[in-house]
């Protein structure tokens, strides 16, 4: 199996990304990867393998690069190489942690859809009190959508979270402002028999409230609502946790305690970790586009290939592509 | 001053009603407060005050009760009573911990919307990691928002933080995917160069991940994204409190930390507690409604009538009048 890598984008690249690549490489030994940039930047983080291929680009899409044309610009850039990759069967899976508005844009207009499907969607797991997590998408991919969308965004995280992460019957559930079925703006209330009436394991309703506590194994919503509910858990808990290292440094005999609480206080922040779960993937797309965070470490690289290499062995891009066929 | 107090609404009605108002008629000499509820209930718990007045209602409306017709229906309701009493001006504000449909619904129909305004807009003060806090308006008073709603919205916050809250030039925020003028979802794009044609200090777009870093001072959105945003934040918040609490009972040593860090970590749950800031109030309407927290304790009830008063005194409902009228 051969995944492209953007060996360019990210904050660290490129040297979290190759290293992310190298405990790849060597956890799994099916994989091979075509690492995509700019060759004399990568070197001094470039070891050999006989698993890796360099692939020299001369360009670089940047984070402040206009999302909708970077890649159709900027086409020897290491992010339009591998997702030329992918489209031409040079590569069975995608990845970068790069200028995710580029990926997006460059994913469909590269890569292309799914007959059938009308919108992709960014989809990610996010962390639970339990520590299984949870699938919720749309994270961003449109910022408007209509009912039928969430109708397919339910398909497709239902088949990834039975094909990636091990569900037997997932539990689909459609983001709301109340559990009861007649709750929501005109999007949830058209999309709630949509969903209902698709072949899976829809348990209705869910609250934002009650995500962190593992209410549902797939939560769909759409792009706007989704990105504002993945930024608030984030910055709450980014608030928060600075509030804390505050609170534990405010004097030496909290200084003592934080010291006597550690062990609890980093199985805390393991659970919270989101390196532990992969990136989001654009779902929807003829391939797999994985983006992995743009603060993406060494073990959240590793983590993406993880999820990639899941996805190609699962063949969730055909099961995405089979279901919505029968669907029509 | 009147305030018109429904007695019975809340998880912990009567006692911590009745308890929070007898504080704040020991602390507000101007104040009077006309409490509503059922005699028999409200008795155990009641006191002898000059400045309180306690009318018997037959009724109570429920949590679960249908929210659209509780008011219509139980006429004879705490509830349904409080409304009336600023409708017919026998008090000033009025205050419910009661079902919040039922009241957002009952406002609307017992007191009705100031001339100008097309939709009323629930809003409330969520706390920040500097103690400061910031409006966010709509939190849920309509699902779905045109922009001129968020247009209005933003006039609203505007007074209510200057009146109430003492900024002379309130930093109002648009809730938004980006930070980027050309971002976000239809209604948001609309509503930009809407809210920016206002006189008010619009700061333009923030994101969902920087609120509780106090990026504004108001906070804009339609009622959907506002109810999924202010959950995500609570349940956030409460994950974490719990997974800190267990990982501070996890073992002995971890224990004894706490015990060495409870003077920070009591600060910290100070700063991100809710009953400080008040309850939530529907603007919009010919006369201030607050609406309490359903968990409210008596310190919670205290700061929503301190609340009500000062919108009393600062007259937020003739100023909204005002604007609205010269803003046509």
């Amino acid at each position: 199996m051969i995944i492209a890598i953007d060996g360019m984008g990210g904050d660290h690249a490129p040297q979290s990304v190759i290293e992310g690549a190298l405990q790849a490489l060597a956890a799994f030994p099916q994989l091979t990867v075509h690492l995509y940039g700019q060759q004399e930047v990568m070197a001094p983080f470039l070891q050999q393998h006989e698993r890796l291929t360099v692939i020299h680009c001369s360009e670089v899409v940047e984070a402040t690069d206009d999302a909708a044309r970077a890649v159709r610009r900027k086409k020897d850039s290491s992010m339009a190489k591998v997702l030329e990759a992918v489209k031409t069967g040079t590569a069975d899976a995608c990845l970068s942690a790069g200028n995710t508005g580029a990926l997006m844009a460059g994913g469909l207009f590269k890569v292309g859809r799914i007959d059938g499907i009308s919108r992709p969607a960014l989809a990610t797991t996010l962390p639970t009190a339990d520590g299984n997590g949870f699938l919720m998408l749309d994270l961003g991919a449109n910022a408007d959508a209509k009912a039928e969308n969430l109708a397919q965004f339910a398909l497709m995280g239902n088949i990834y979270a039975q094909k990636v992460r091990g569900y037997e019957k997932p539990r689909v559930g459609l983001l709301n402002i109340g559990t009861e079925e007649q709750k929501g703006n005109e999007v949830t209330k058209a999309a709630y028999p949509l969903i209902q009436a698709e072949s899976l394991h829809f348990i209705g309703n869910v609250e934002a409230r009650e995500l962190l506590n593992g209410v549902a194994d797939v939560v769909v919503t759409d792009g706007f609502t989704g990105n504002m509910v993945l930024k608030s858990v984030e910055g709450t808990a980014a608030t928060l946790f600075s509030m804390l290292k505050g609170a534990f440094t405010a004097s030496t005999k909290a200084k003592l305690g934080a010291v006597l609480a550690k062990d609890g206080l980093r199985a805390l922040k393991t659970k919270m970790d989101y390196t532990e779960y992969g990136g989001a993937a654009l779902f929807g797309l003829k391939a797999p586009v994985i983006k992995a965070h743009g603060s993406s470490n060494a073990k959240a690289i590793f983590s993406a290939i993880r999820q990639a290499s899941l996805m190609v062995e699962h063949d969730v891009i055909q099961t995405i592509h089979d279901t919505i066929a029968k669907d029509k």
